[in-house]
């Protein structure tokens, strides 16, 4: 944050043109080794004609500053990619054949530069790139390849966005010339999502204020709200994909390094040897998904469940001593709803924030193995695949405590509460005597407040207290970060001495700059599925459970609006400059919308139908619930939400858009010019049109006239001889009529 | 028929080379006009150059026989046709500069040679074409046109496909070859369909053995096959698409002649001048669709209840005198089943077989009507709007009645048969006493058997009615044609005195081909649409009810068997030869496939809840019915169901087949073609992999030299003028390693 607020100092407004920053670690090397193996190094960069720049870096480490020796190789660079992007169909019309013109017509942004230079010194060798692969085998010692910051750039971006309501296009864009499509489109979603709030919070602010929850009226404008969103950014991600002229980049694949194959063949089509790992069995290990998200769901679900169960015991049961203090996790959505922290100690909350990260990070890691295992032969399968499997893991622990709720302690509370005595054991040593452990057979009455509560804290408290963590976890973890590396070479130093501070012997003019990249060599690196992810979870609540508490969009509202302006904090202080990668959609993410959008006509219809009749009962729990009821309202809904889907769909598909016109043009122009050259082909063809009448008659009729005078002239060419040309026909067809129409013709003379 | 079974007779072994026949009516004109008319028509042949000749025709007709003057003409419509499909993306290689070669490389066959003609003699001459539109405008004398059967080729197939169980890929090749795709493609469908049907029966048969009706086992099973066989057939329908080389021939759109623009404006993207109705506008008159198919349920399906209820009531109710006439018609299907003809009179049936055809008629031509106030711009669009109100009819017409059984009567008759007495008066008449009138408020009981009997009427007899139908309707059509054009000449005969015998004064070598042609022009026009309709019923009554009696495969598999053979036989025989049109799917008949499997999901559990508890209540009718049970199947079943489809889907979309490796294989041919081409362009770029490091080197070296020099350099200057290539990087950053790694550093000397 400081570097922010003293505004850019004099270090920060050059980059000296480096364009990479490669940092190598030789702390834990044998120095012979490390000395090799740098020169190693130096040379593969110089090899694909990058200049390089030794210094010194902190805590054992040496940074290698990179640019491009000459602009001549980078536009031969940039001109091969345009070529490529061509040939697999991303851009409609092929480069010009003059590369400057190339440049001069479509100008290499800053993006597309960086994009082609880290992949000119990660691309293996085969494919003329350094082959440089960061921690990896023989490149074990290269600990990071970055990007400077440019800091005038970030500081405007920021200055511009705290001060700016709504994101322009043009903002957008700038985003994707500065860190590339990918981080670009999470913007891009995020701001048309955070666009889209206005319209259910104003809903959802009003139904409130006249209403209340459970308004039917607002499930279905919500419920058809989520449809429109969801239809609607596909259309537009197509439109800002064709914008950014990267429609259809995800087909070109990128082949993992991990990918094991099992045996090589020729492939049918290009002849080329391919290979291959079989799809039946990759079929059989993707099977064990099913194992894996039904363990994640009982694993998860039940210690959830217990300490639901446990909670509810303590709180609206045990009567015994220290309630005070174990009651609170009832009243922690109270705290959370004033905005309180949760500083007492309390049992069952305690166990969800000790234990609930614990597994879930242990079944990420599952999940990490098992898609590997899957032995994916692209990044884009790859990713999707782990996708799938964190939304699965993240479903189950955002939305399960509030289903537990709405679906099972509500209507069938009063059946299960009695059972409950069994957590009797976890307050017992407070308890001085037996029968405040009694459950009270009759007398307990749910509490209905807990889901609104609930809704609550999970749509506020949870979303500011991520909002915190964002900015605060990755500080706290770059300060572990370089005690870790003070340490590691500290243990350096006592083997050999004292280490000499680092920024010794700098050029006093480079010091300052070279102080900022030892700092933004620390920086972690950013990772923007995890905001996709945070955004897409908080889209769930808003469709399915928005209806129990309708200001949950207006909550959304602001949380976003910080949330856009706190990830662009992020990505400028916290992270290292992202590497530009291309993307021409959100990805996997979007079929998780679709998904959590049709859910969501399920939930609210049947949270609907559950409470929103007149009164609850004296239990506390909706009386007269009738499942055909309940279930008749579930298939309704759903069934209408598809039938509008569909039809939103379908209109939304009509709507054209700038992006669509400018991709029908170039394609226009295209065929035009194939148009052109065949024409000039065709040109040589006589046209049928334009055939002569009488040449063809006088053809025909030699040709008919020397068959015919033959003996063995065949049936066929006697048939075709007997008229000579269409005068010939008319005349006899007249001949015919007349003769059909004989009295008629009298009259005619 | 006869004309087959007496074999191909001389006048059947050739067709003259004629490739099409227009036949030409004066007897309504006056005979100047005729005459100039006919002058006309023969010209503008003549125009585009094709060869004509006269013949009479039967009843003040002329047949103009057409053929290409010049096959070189004909090379050049082939060739540019196959430039423009490339152009639309159809073909993925261009043709090659020379024509004959390209005809060598792909021959053309007889259906593409047919095509292009057609479109030449109907084009609108700016299209370059000779503009003759059948029946309309100033040609309204020209009453078809048509090409002959090749009955050679016709005897052949019937011959084989009569001797064979099922067709090979081949004989679908020769299908498209001789009659064009449009119509291969319904063939490949129903031989397609004819084939899975093969699973379902096998399975009916054994569990209609062993199980019986509604068991669950069944229902899973058809399902399941019903989503295999849509989805394969989706990517079967690409396969061949790909086969025959007409993959995206939907794309390329004709105009309708009947669209009516409302402005015109310039199209932003091809500056073109195009014409424009409002998809606003449209959408409004789409809209009415929606109370006509609200009024078409009401009207039919109150007409078909009334009926229902008036027979449940004489059969089950009434025991008044002529019982056993009136009766017949719950007997009816009893009689159906063993396949008696309908000889009796009775009161409801007769009603529906005299009203429900003509009801039916009504709406379809009220959906015609409909459909084209709709206005649409493509022929394509205009089919598909049509195609989904016949398919809404259709369903109403061909479901409903076995869905009131199922969902109305069987469930709700003990409740809805006390009302039924208001049918009373339809029987009254034949009434001797009122107590005959009354309804036993007791001791009715439902007739649970009623519901298999309707399936079975449905998929069995109805189907083989139909088959005759299909056999006989068009003979007894044409038989009437014959006779409404024999009073026509008779009455212009009249008018002008005998007309002479057309045949009078044929050459003698040419008389047998005339008459045989005489009669071909009499025929009707085959409509392929219809028939796929049949099909996609067909597969409605399997997915919907078969659970009730799972022998329906087993019927439909003797059913289409003849089905494809009688289609080929009317085709070769009842109908003028069809014009052979191109398409690459069978079109918006896949939706409804998808829509009746899904209906399927929900009907088929629904059915198995109701009907397959162990046994029928007191009064015949399934008791404990629970709603939330019935609800609770039917949701259960129809997530489930989609689950498969997805899962189906993906897999399917696995399946590698000929034609896309076909299709891949041109695609990589054209891209490695361009990619040579740009690497033409490329070589000439210093590629940087081989950049030569020690040019690099001393250039920078020289060029940072000077700017050092310089008192003015700049910073960024003198920061990479440190170093002097890799080799200096590689030396300074051992010495940094060395004095960070001092200690070993001496180790190691």
């Amino acid at each position: 944050m400081a570097s922010l607020l003293k505004g850019v100092s004099p270090a920060q407004q050059t980059n000296m043109e480096v364009d990479y920053v490669i940092s190598y670690r030789f702390a834990t090397t044998e120095k012979q080794q490390a000395i090799a193996q740098f020169e190693e190094l130096v040379k593969a960069l110089a090899s694909v004609g990058l200049a390089t720049e030794v210094r010194n870096g902190a805590d054992h480490s040496l940074l290698v500053f990179v640019k491009v020796a000459s602009e001549e190789h980078m536009f031969g660079e940039v001109y091969r990619s345009r070529v490529q992007d061509w040939i697999h169909g991303v851009r409609a019309a092929a480069p010009t054949k003059e590369i400057k013109s190339v440049l001069e017509g479509e100008p290499m942004h800053e993006a597309e530069r960086l994009r082609i230079l880290y992949q000119l010194i990660t691309n293996p060798k085969s494919q003329g790139g350094a082959g440089i692969t960061p921690k990896e085998g023989e490149w074990k010692n290269v600990e990071s390849i970055f990007a400077l910051h440019d800091h005038v750039f970030n500081r405007q971006w920021i200055k511009k966005w705290s001060t700016q309501y709504v994101l322009k296009p043009e903002d957008l864009d700038e985003i994707r010339n500065r860190l590339g499509e990918k981080i670009a489109f999470y913007f891009a979603f995020t701001q048309s999502y955070f666009t889209f709030l206005a319209f259910p919070a104003a809903i959802g602010f009003s139904v409130w204020l006249l209403l209340g929850s459970f308004s039917p009226l607002y499930a279905t404008l919500s419920c058809l709200w989520c449809v429109v969103f969801v239809e609607y950014w596909k259309h537009q991600e197509t439109d800002l994909s064709i914008r950014w002229g990267v429609r259809g980049v995800s087909s070109i694949e990128h082949k993992r390094k991990e990918f094991v194959h099992e045996k090589e063949m020729k492939d049918p089509v290009t002849g080329e040897t391919v290979q291959i790992f079989p799809a039946t069995k990759r079929l059989q290990r993707q099977l064990l998904q099913i194992p894996f998200a039904i363990a994640a769901a009982t694993v998860l679900g039940s210690l959830i469940a217990t300490c639901f169960g446990i909670e509810i015991f303590i709180s609206e049961i045990y009567n015994g001593p220290l309630k005070s203090i174990l009651v609170s996790t009832s009243s922690i959505y109270v705290a959370d709803v004033l905005f309180l922290t949760k500083t007492q100690v309390f049992l069952p909350t305690g166990i969800l924030t000790t234990a609930l990260p614990i597994l879930t990070g242990m079944f990420t890691n599952f999940a990490t193995q098992l898609t590997k295992y899957e032995n994916y032969e692209t990044e884009g399968a790859f990713q999707t695949a782990m996708t799938q499997k964190v939304f699965v893991l993240n479903f189950i622990t955002s939305y399960l405590p509030i289903f537990l709720t709405a679906f099972v302690y509500v209507p069938f509370g009063s059946l299960i509460v009695p059972y409950l005595d069994i957590f009797s054991l976890t307050v017992r040593p407070f308890a001085e005597n037996e029968k405040q452990m009694q459950v009270p057979q009759s007398g307990f009455t749910i509490n209905p407040d807990r889901l609104r509560k609930q809704v609550i804290y999970f749509t506020v408290t949870a979303q500011l207290v991520n909002l915190g963590m964002e900015v605060v976890v990755p500080y706290l973890k770059r300060q572990g970060f370089i005690k870790y590396k003070q340490m590691q070479s500290e243990r350096a130093a006592k083997k050999e001495g004292a280490a000499p501070d680092p920024a010794e012997n700098d050029h006093p003019e480079e010091a300052a700059f070279l102080a900022r990249v030892r700092e933004e060599a620390t920086l972690g690196v950013y990772d923007v599925t995890a905001d996709l992810r945070e955004m897409v979870v908080q889209f769930g609540y808003l469709s399915l459970f928005s209806v129990v508490w309708p200001l949950t969009a207006v909550s959304f509202l602001f949380n976003d609006w910080l949330e856009l302006r706190a990830d662009a904090i992020k990505i400028c202080i916290e992270m290292q400059r992202p590497t530009p990668w291309r993307a021409d959609t959100i990805g996997p993410w979007l079929d998780s919308l679709s998904f959590l959008s049709w859910l969501g006509s399920i939930t609210t219809a049947a949270l609907v139908y559950l409470f929103s009749n007149d009164g609850l009962g004296p239990d506390g729990r909706p009386h007269d619930i009738k499942g055909w009821g309940l279930l008749l309202s579930i298939f309704f809904s759903e069934h209408v939400y598809l039938l509008v889907r569909w039809a939103v769909g379908v209109a939304i598909a009509k709507i054209d858009s700038p992006g669509r016109q400018k991709e029908r043009r170039d394609r226009y122009l295209v065929r035009m010019r194939y148009f052109q050259e065949s024409l000039d082909r065709t040109a040589k063809i006589p046209v049928m049109g334009q055939a002569n009448q009488l040449n063809v008659t006088r053809e025909t009729l030699e040709e008919e006239a020397r068959l015919a005078s033959l003996a063995t002239a065949r049936s066929e060419d006697k048939f075709w001889a007997r008229q000579r040309g269409w005068a010939d026909a008319a005349k006899i067809g007249a001949t015919l009529i007349e003769r059909a129409l004989p009295a008629e013709g009298k009259k005619v003379q």
